[in-house]
Formats: structure tokens, C-alpha cells, sequence
């Protein structure tokens, strides 16, 4: 799809440096334009049809009905855009105001490239938490609500692995293995996604509420749901698309033959992402899932260095691309005093970033960042066993 | 490989009808000279190369060094034709007199067709048991040597399902898998092959010296060495071309990853033959060889049909081209008792083979035999979870 000119962008003002970065949404008549297109669930080639005839979002919303539908768009939308819901969109605008608390409008820079490229992008996120991790490379990690041990073993730490290896963990905060995905990486310090199927200001199921406050502190929670949707059942399956569209891949920990989980490999192979999945026991019902993906060409995963070997070289990409398009902004603080400690312990001999805790008192959270960094800037290598050493 | 004419083909007399064909050596000036050329360690090529000079095997024995030699063949092999070893063709000639001890020429009616078409076929087969076994559509199920016990269940499951269904089920005598995989057979009064990598006439490991003799009385040993032959280490990945080459298909069920097994599925691919694995837990190191293997293209088996699914159509045309070629040798018996027996408790609602046992009063073994030949003649359809029904 080409680039498009959305008018007035909602406004973003970028605080710090380095290699973080921060978007906030500035309350301002744009946003409640977008909030009422939302509203009306506009979608994003509907409102590629309102931006042909009218300047910007703001100025779509202060059309009258006919002069909207002769853009093509379905008369009820028209008329929710002429007539928005007040009560709902003054809430919106009120839960706003809390701190991590943002809407990101398709095509804002703030939107995750990987989610503007797939079809059906949703028009507008909402996120509570940190914007960034939609920014990273990310590994979806899914599977069944009711696993085994065995299942959940794994889930809990294939995501610790990867989490420790940089990659945000993307799931959908189910029982099962998605809780387990999540956990493994917050376990791990790491950072970790939840894709919800009802409105950001509800927790579904009830007994992920703690690990929903953990999640929106080391990551995001996000939904395309205006707040107060109910978990209807049909959200779930289209909320899908946005697992496996944000990430580079996505791995099936354990899965029924018939389950959710296999539309969301099928979305992720669909949007051309890689599809991962563990074999079990011929006996376990819940490796069939698994093994079907197998036969239909999903990568046989045996351990977490099977998904870097595919997803590091795409990883390197994705921060490439992001630095040519910012470079200024993404340049590492390789200068640091943090930097020349970490080089001051790493040497040709291989050792674990837990050594490297040990010898250079820097988290192990600063590590994995700062390793990731120094590998795209092919100053390190990471080998077989979560060992680094300097390059060359 | 063209076909070519041997002169003299050790005579083979035919004892039988019906669906069952009997092939018997008789002791002739050729057997001699086979044996001579077998302890020459003379191989199809350069057979063929002398094949060129001389009538038939019985001329090339009479031959001097010399004008062996003119042929190409290596300076030892000549030397070994001209003067044989006396005593252990003699003790070869004396074991060939026991019931059910054999030996199959390459170019015989009765070398297995599936072994003439590979790289690398033995110039002689000595078989002690049934050659007729190496004639039917059969399936190797092989594996590690020291199995988990899940291992050893899924072997003899599969073998059992296979040999009901009418599948010879060849493999190695080694202990663990290969053991499973005869007695599966066994169990389920199918038949069942096994090739040594030594003399037929020892018996390696000694623990299987009951199995071993079981498999004689219900399929065949099988070995390409002469009487005598110890198990050097060397011959068991050399014999392994041979469980892979007579079998339309190659099941592994656990093997490490670095195994003998892994060759022989090597081998089998390479002699395009299909190639089974069974995934296991990640956390299994035997899952690791049947995991590479799917990797590489080998089919993911998570049940019995999986395999059945591939291996019919095969089985069919391997049937269909021996009735082509000999049709009024194996055109079965359809007017015979037990088929009307059969064909009254058979309906065109699908049962088991136990059910057809206890209606019809023919045992389980008859029954595979006729199912499948019914099935061949488009009369019976074979369903899932082993059931039987009329077809149309």
C-alpha cells in the first residue's frame, strides 16, 4: 500500500534521546475527530475515500451526512460521524488523561510499521503502556487455554529465552499459554504485549488482572476496541490478525487440530510472517495442532536458538530500517560509561550474560538491550547457548 | 539399469498356487558357481562386465585368471574365482540342503524386484524362512537401540497395525526398536524380515535367538554375507541399504541425531523410497533424529493412517504390476470358500477385522491376506480405525 497523507496527523512531541524514544498524544481537535471516526468504525480504506474529498480527519467530521455518503461511505457511518456518541467519546477523551494511557491513529509515527502493513490495519489503537514495544521486534507466542504442564513449561521459557534475547513477547492475555508467554518474559525482565478482544478498560478473564497491571508496566496493552466493548466472541479471532501482524514471527506452543490458535499461525503465514511450532508426543492431543502446522510448512522448533537463527537476521533489518529512517535518533550511546564497562568484560571467549551481570554490576535487563545494540553494530556476536563475545 | 540375461538363472521350481508363490534352489552347477562368485566378492558391475566375455556363470568359474582379468575384474577376485575357497562353499552347499534356507541370485524370478532397482543390489541373498515375504509391499520401522519405553510401545503399535494391514515390516534385529518392530509384526500374525549384517547362519545379539527364529518361521532373515561372516562394524550401515531399498517406506520412531537410523533414512530417500518420522517431546534427545528428518522433508506420522495414506496407491501398483507380470500366478482364489465366507458377513457397513473374525471363522491372518487382495479387485474399501466395508 502507498504512503497517504492523512492531514493533520495527531500531534506528537518526542521527549528524550537515545535509543529510547516516547510518543504522546496531544489532546487536540484532531483526536476527538479520530475518536469519532472510531466511533462510527470507519475503516481505513473508507477513510482513504473521506480523504480524497475533504482536507483532514477534522475536517471530516464536520460534514454534514449527504456530503459524507458521497464518498461512497455506508449510511450509518455518516450518520454516527454527523451525530457522534458524546458520552462514550467524552469518556475516551477522559481516560486519556491518564499517564500511559494513548491513542495511536493509523498513520501516525507512532503506529507500528509492521501493523500498518497488513491488511485490515486497524484505524486506531488504543494503548496503555509503553508505545515503544510496538516498535521492536516481536515474537508471538500462543497456544492453548488449557495446556499441559509440559505445554506451559515451555511457553513460560521460550519467552524468557527470547524476552532475554530482546524480542517482546506478543500475546493475547488468555489463560493457558498465553499467560504463561507473557510471564516468561516479564520473568525475564524482558518486554511483553497483550492484544485484547474487548476495550482497554476491562480485564478479560478476571483472573489475569494482576498480570494485566504487570503487562501495561513492562510493555502494552492494546486493543482497537472503543472502551467499554464487551469480550465478544467474534473479537477474538479478528483480534488474531493483530498477534501475528505486529511480530516477525509466530511460535504455537500447544494447540488443539481445531483452535484459535491455528487461525492465528494461518493469519501470520497469510501476512508472511514466519509461523513456529513444537512437535510433541504422537499421544499429547494438544501437539496435533502443532504437527498439522508441520505438515502445512511451519518451521520444526526443538529450542529458542531454532527462532533466533530465522529471526535475528530479520530483527537486524527491522533496526536498520528504523535507523536509516532516524538515524539521529537511534544511535546508540555507544560512548556511554555503561558501554565501556560492558566492553571492558567481554572479551573472544564466549560468556553468558549472566557472567557479564556478575562482572560488570549492569542489570541483566541493561545487557540484553545494550548487547542487542553493540550485535547490530557488529561489534559483538551472539553464539549457540545465550553466550556473547566481540566480533571478529 | 537394463535389463540383461545371466545365461544360465538358477533354476527355480514352483511349487503352489493360488496367491502364494514358492521358490526352491535346487542344487545345480550354477548354484556352485554363484556361491563361487559370491565368495569372490564378485558385485553385479563387474558381473556384468564378464557377462560381456562368457556364456553364463558356470563359463566364468571354469575360466583361468587370466582371461578373467581381461574383463577388468581386480587381480584378487580373479585369483578368488580360480581357486574357491573349498570348505566354506562346501558348508554353504551343506546349509542350502535345510528346509527353508535359500539363496537368491540377482537376476532370479525370485530376487526381490524392489533390491534389483537399487545402487549397490547383492550379487546373492542367503534367506533362511519365506521368500514369498520379499516379494509383498512392505514397510521397515526402525530405531534406536536403547528406546524409551514410549518408543518401544509406539513401535510395536505401528507394527502391529501395519503387518494387519498386510504390511511386511522389516527391519535390523537389533535390540530396542528393531526388536519392537518384529515382534509388532509377530503379535499380529503378519510377516516380517529382518537383514543381518553377518552370516546368516549366527545370530546377533544373542538375546534375540528366540525372535530371530521366529522371524524365520513367519517372514525371512535375510543377509547379504557369506556363512560365517562376523558382525563387523562396517556392515550394519552397508545392510542398511537393504531394509530401505526392499520397503516402499522407512518409519523411524526414535533416534538420536547423530544415528544409525538417520542413514538408513538417508538411504531410503535417496533410493526414493518414502521416509516416516514420529515427532516427539523437544525435551526427548531421541525425538532429535525424527525431528531433523522432518525437517528435511520427511513426513510427520503422528497415527498408523498416516502412513497407510502414502504407502496404499504404492502397495496397489506394486501388486498390480506383479499380477501384470505373472497374472495367472497370482490371480487369487476369489471363488473359493472363504471368500464367499467373507464376502457374506462383509457389508457396506464398515467393521472390524475382529468382528470378520469372530462372524466368519477365518482367522486374522487369512482375513488381511483377502481384505487387501479384495481391496486390490476395488471390492472392499479400507477405512479409518481399521475398518472394513463393501465398497460403492
Amino acid at each position: 500500500m502507498a504512503p497517504f497523507f492523512f492531514g493533520k496527523i495527531p500531534a506528537i512531541r518526542r521527549c528524550g534521546g537515545g535509543i529510547q524514544r516516547r510518543y504522546h498524544w496531544l489532546m487536540t481537535e484532531s483526536t476527538h475527530a479520530w475518536l469519532v471516526l472510531a466511533h462510527a468504525h470507519v475503516r481505513v480504506p473508507e477513510l482513504n475515500k473521506l480523504l480524497e474529498r475533504f482536507d483532514d480527519v477534522a475536517a471530516i467530521v464536520q460534514q454534514k451526512p449527504g456530503e459524507l455518503k458521497a464518498s461512497g461511505l455506508p449510511e450509518e457511518k455518516c450518520a454516527a460521524i454527523a451525530s457522534p456518541p458524546a458520552e462514550p467519546i467524552a469518556a475516551a477523551e477522559e481516560w486519556l488523561q491518564q499517564d500511559g494511557h494513548e491513542v495511536i491513529a493509523f498513520g501516525a509515527d507512532a503506529y507500528p510499521e509492521m501493523l500498518r502493513q497488513i491488511p485490515g490495519a486497524p484505524l486506531l489503537l488504543y494503548v496503555n503502556g509503553d508505545v515503544d514495544a510496538l516498535h521492536l521486534p516481536s515474537l508471538a507466542i500462543i497456544g492453548s487455554r488449557n495446556p499441559t504442564q509440559g505445554g506451559l513449561r515451555n511457553a513460560l521459557e521460550f519467552s524468557r529465552h527470547l524476552a532475554q534475547q530482546g524480542f517482546v513477547i506478543v500475546s493475547g492475555l488468555a489463560q493457558g499459554i498465553d499467560a504463561a508467554a507473557h510471564r516468561g518474559a516479564l520473568d525475564a525482565t524482558g518486554k511483553t504485549v497483550a492484544f485484547l478482544g474487548h476495550g482497554i478498560d476491562r480485564v478479560y478473564p478476571a483472573v489475569n488482572r494482576d498480570l494485566a497491571h504487570a503487562i501495561a508496566a513492562n510493555g502494552a496493552l492494546v486493543s482497537e476496541y472503543p472502551l467499554g466493548s464487551p469480550p465478544e466472541r467474534w473479537h477474538f479471532p479478528e483480534r488474531n490478525r493483530l498477534i501475528s501482524g505486529l511480530c516477525l514471527g509466530t511460535l504455537v506452543i500447544e494447540a488443539a487440530r481445531r483452535s484459535g490458535s491455528l487461525i492465528t499461525a494461518r493469519l501470520a503465514a497469510e501476512q508472511g510472517r514466519e509461523v513456529f511450532a513444537l512437535p510433541g508426543s504422537i499421544h499429547n492431543p494438544l501437539a496435533r495442532g502443532c504437527h498439522t502446522l508441520i505438515r502445512q510448512g511451519a518451521k520444526l522448533v526443538e529450542t529458542a536458538s531454532d527462532i533466533l537463527a530465522e529471526l535475528s537476521p530479520l530483527a537486524s533489518h527491522m533496526k536498520q530500517t528504523a535507523e536509516m529512517a532516524e538515524p539521529e535518533d537511534i544511535a546508540p550511546p555507544l560512548g556511554d560509561d555503561d558501554y565501556s564497562e560492558l566492553r571492558r568484560v567481554l572479551s573472544h571467549d564466549p560468556v553468558t550474560i549472566n557472567e557479564l551481570e556478575s562482572q560488570s554490576g549492569l542489570t541483566i535487563d541493561q545487557l540484553s538491550s545494550m548487547l542487542l545494540i553493540l550485535e547490530l553494530h557488529g561489534e559483538v556476536e551472539s553464539l549457540s547457548g545465550g553466550r556473547y563475545a566481540l566480533s571478529g
